[in-house]
């Protein structure tokens, strides 16, 4: 079965496959498009990387991830500004080498607390402050630098850009080079989230749109309990009329985290979201 | 040491005790208020439960809990709605039970999404319309209904209500005697915390605060992640700071899910967290 035309396999979906096999995969599927994540480049070789895509002929619909801009003043702040200037120019280069149609988005996890602070208000201001200073390296490069919120249950260790409004807010706050990821695992329990996708769609801020799915019980590691859309708890009808409505017209990435679907293999992980896709997001197309 | 005086034990934090032994414990640590929950007093029986209040001197600071509305009309709606009306009744017996200043305060849980529904936002209309049949009987008995916001990551499978926010909107739509609790565990990661405290406030609709901390990583089972303040990453400081500001004067519950601390001495346990929040909550007060 063909897939999807706006559907992009994410990297992380086959975390354990080079770039090469999972570029394999995503073509074994007929998908179009790949979201590509930072290390599987790093393992290669940047030039590398981008002629693979290249010769691919797929589309890729965003370089995940930098941020992690949460610490205070010092080396370790100037070196994740350092690297998120890396990965900006990394974006762009993949984004050129891929097919007609490509976005160039910097997904942005903001990070957590810093070891034994808990200052969330102070994190998250200095995750404005980082946004700000990015903002013209993404806006020369003519890479949009997309802030994730990720679900509050991450707001400790791993991201303080807890809802969907306050990835706005802090887009608005840096200016027009950033805009917000709607990935539906972490922002479909929040009662403010239709209003918060058609704000995001009025601002011209939607630059990624994610589906994954929403399992219980929770796995005893909660990174880890992402589902495959249709088999868990989240509405993909309501959310993607939400976002189609919101004027997104991009591609839409398949992110899964979840051991279970990283020990099967490449291809048929593929196929199988590929399916799931076509058959829970797609008829709101 | 002796406990602070708004200090409360909320019975969940030793879940194993009756209720004899949890009011044995609270007055061990010189503790002057208890949250009890309804599961021991039916062990005994309501006649039973309050004449262990009456005798104990405590204050009853609250009542958990009932709610658990959001199925569709049915019978299994009206046995939850008879069920709170139940529950009304025993909180007002309780309260009247315990030393001057309890406070007639039914914790409200919403449930989580019905088996097999993906309706987020029918199961959250079905809360507002039950919070709306409950209120009158609520005003008629003296008794505040609570709306507890749960985290997030309980939206699925525990309750809809999933921000403070939210609670308090659904609060102010059924009338005065539905309140909200105000838990740091569940409210400590929102963006808007600050400004839904203070709206709260004004609107004079803080029925219930109880503090516990939030720790990493998360457990196995994530309904018993739950820390002694002090020990995890909420800074306790300023959410006191702001519903002492919001006018909230009552008692304050440490509620504690954890199953390390319920394997513990019940004794022990109210010393610890008695001088835990002597350490971490009272000096803001």
């Amino acid at each position: 079965m063909s897939a999807h035309p706006r559907f992009s396999l994410n990297q992380a979906t086959v975390k354990f496959a080079s770039l090469a096999e999972a570029i394999a995969a995503t073509k074994s599927a007929d998908i179009q498009s790949i979201g590509v994540w930072r290390e599987p480049v790093a393992d290669i070789g940047l030039d590398a990387a981008t002629r693979l895509i290249a010769d691919s002929g797929l589309r890729v619909s965003s370089l995940c991830r930098a941020g992690f801009f949460t610490a205070p003043d010092g080396p370790e702040r100037n070196a994740a500004l350092d690297d998120n200037r890396r990965a900006i120019d990394d974006t762009a280069a993949l984004a050129a080498a891929g097919a007609d149609g490509s976005a160039a988005v910097l997904v942005l996890v903001a990070g957590g607390l810093p070891d034994g602070s808990r200052d969330l208000v102070g994190a998250r201001e200095r995750v404005r402050d980082a946004l700000g200073a990015l903002e013209p390296f993404g806006a020369s490069a003519g890479v949009t630098l997309a802030v994730e919120a990720l679900h509050p249950m991450f707001a400790a260790d791993r991201a303080v850009v807890s809802t969907l409004g306050q990835a706005i807010d802090l887009a608005v706050s840096a200016g027009p080079a950033v805009g917000v990821v709607v990935d539906t695992y972490h922002v479909w329990w929040d009662p403010n989230v239709f209003a918060e996708i058609a704000r995001a769609g009025r601002l011209g801020r939607i630059a990624s749109y994610q589906v994954c799915d929403w399992l219980t019980p929770l796995p005893a590691d909660v990174l880890l309990g992402r589902g495959v859309p249709g088999d868990g708890h989240i509405d993909f009808r309501s959310l993607t009329d939400a976002v189609v409505e919101a004027g997104y017209t991009g591609d839409i990435e398949c992110e899964i985290f979840n051991a279970d679907v990283w020990a099967r293999p490449y291809d048929d992980v593929a196929c199988e979201v590929s399916e799931a896709f076509t058959r829970v997001v797609a008829p709101y197309l």
